[in-house]
């Protein structure tokens, strides 16, 4: 049997909302430090840091679960003409951060690939895309926070910057590569290791997306420039 | 104001969930009719065709979109007590399924940058690797049709064998690389094709682990064996 929905039903669904989207913020702000952790691990060489990254990795998905759980069934609860979009960002968004902590992971995991060959300059590199990816996510969870879709389309539209220092990074490692053929299996680590900073910048994109989506609905954002020309790159 | 559930309402929720599942496998088969594609254009250097494939994978994201709201409309007008793995099935397999065609449009893309320098003997082993994930995926998307638990857990269990294959094609690579340093461009495209193609199988994997969890509900399955080490690899 329905319950019609009373004044106190009604209240403790906002409430319920509110703690769950501190709780996708929170979520975030953990696949925020494993990556800025697993940055650390690169410069600082350290197997049983990484490792501990890794299995850290599992916490986060096994939250993306829960949440998804908590947000439907409050969903179902709620009154039948509810906005769909808060519930949909509310299952995207974590979604997004989940895999934003397994890319972080597979950094903290190749970088253990890294610490058996002598130290390579280009982790600095590394360590300056991953700083920008990790911005970009921090500001894309606190525009969710604040439901402040403006802070959203800054987010969306720095991701450019991100691709064009990911595309940067690339030419470099190819160019790295060619000069010494013992350069090639470290530097095919930090070339996916990149690409995996790339693709945390495009998560941070989909949940300023969706920030967007959950305040103007279908209403487009203006066309994003797309800077990230590494897949049709044919020479360094 | 909420209406009662009457029978009319509730044998037309089962007609629309049919429904849906329907349309989520023919999303599914787009994807992977959009990876065969991918697969083609690497072999017969057809740039036209790629572009042609980048431009179809729009259609599988508005369908991702549109499909998650119908999930969501539906679920809000069930009954109350409705099993949510349904719903979340629902909401997570077409998200699978959207990466699927971002990865297959991918490979399209790097096709391009792989036309523009002679021809490569290792497409070979690439368009092995892609028959196989195409599998995979059909295999996940019957068992989520069909019901079928078991069928699941033999496409999870058969990851194991992209993997295996996906790590000697790498290895492979590598040595190409060290051979001859003009092999170095192009084949960091072929690494990174495979590398997408090694992950349509960990999202045909994640759509058979939701029909597991669509049937079975949290009941785990057993541990599943990684045999992905490209990420600790050394050496080629």
């Amino acid at each position: 049997m329905n319950t019609l929905p009373n004044e106190h039903i009604v209240k403790s669904y906002d409430d319920e909302q509110h703690r769950l989207v501190a709780e996708i913020v929170r979520m975030g702000e953990t696949a925020v430090a494993q990556l800025e952790a697993a940055l650390d691990v690169v410069e600082r060489r350290d197997d049983n840091a990484a490792h501990r990254i890794i299995a850290n990795d599992e916490a986060i998905d096994t939250l993306e679960h829960a949440i998804s759980h908590d947000v439907m069934r409050l969903a179902l609860r709620g009154p039948m003409a509810r906005d769909l979009r808060e519930i949909l960002a509310g299952l995207r968004i974590p979604a997004d951060i989940e895999r934003i902590g397994d890319y972080a992971a597979n950094v903290a995991k190749r970088s253990i690939a890294l610490n058996a060959v002598p130290p390579l300059p280009q982790t600095v590199g590394l360590r300056a895309l991953g700083r920008l990816a990790a911005d970009q996510v921090r500001d894309a969870l606190y525009a969710y926070r604040d439901n402040d879709g403006e802070a959203a389309v800054r987010v969306r539209d720095a991701d450019a910057r991100l691709d064009a220092q990911y595309t940067a990074f690339f030419r470099e490692l190819l160019t790295y590569m060619m000069e010494d053929p013992r350069n090639i299996t470290p530097c095919t680590h930090l070339l996916f290791m990149a690409k995996n900073l790339e693709r945390i910048g495009d998560h941070a994109t989909n949940i300023a997306e969706n920030v967007w989506f959950l305040i103007h609905g279908e209403q487009p954002l203006p066309p994003r420039e797309k800077r990230d020309d590494t897949s049709t790159t044919v020479t360094p």
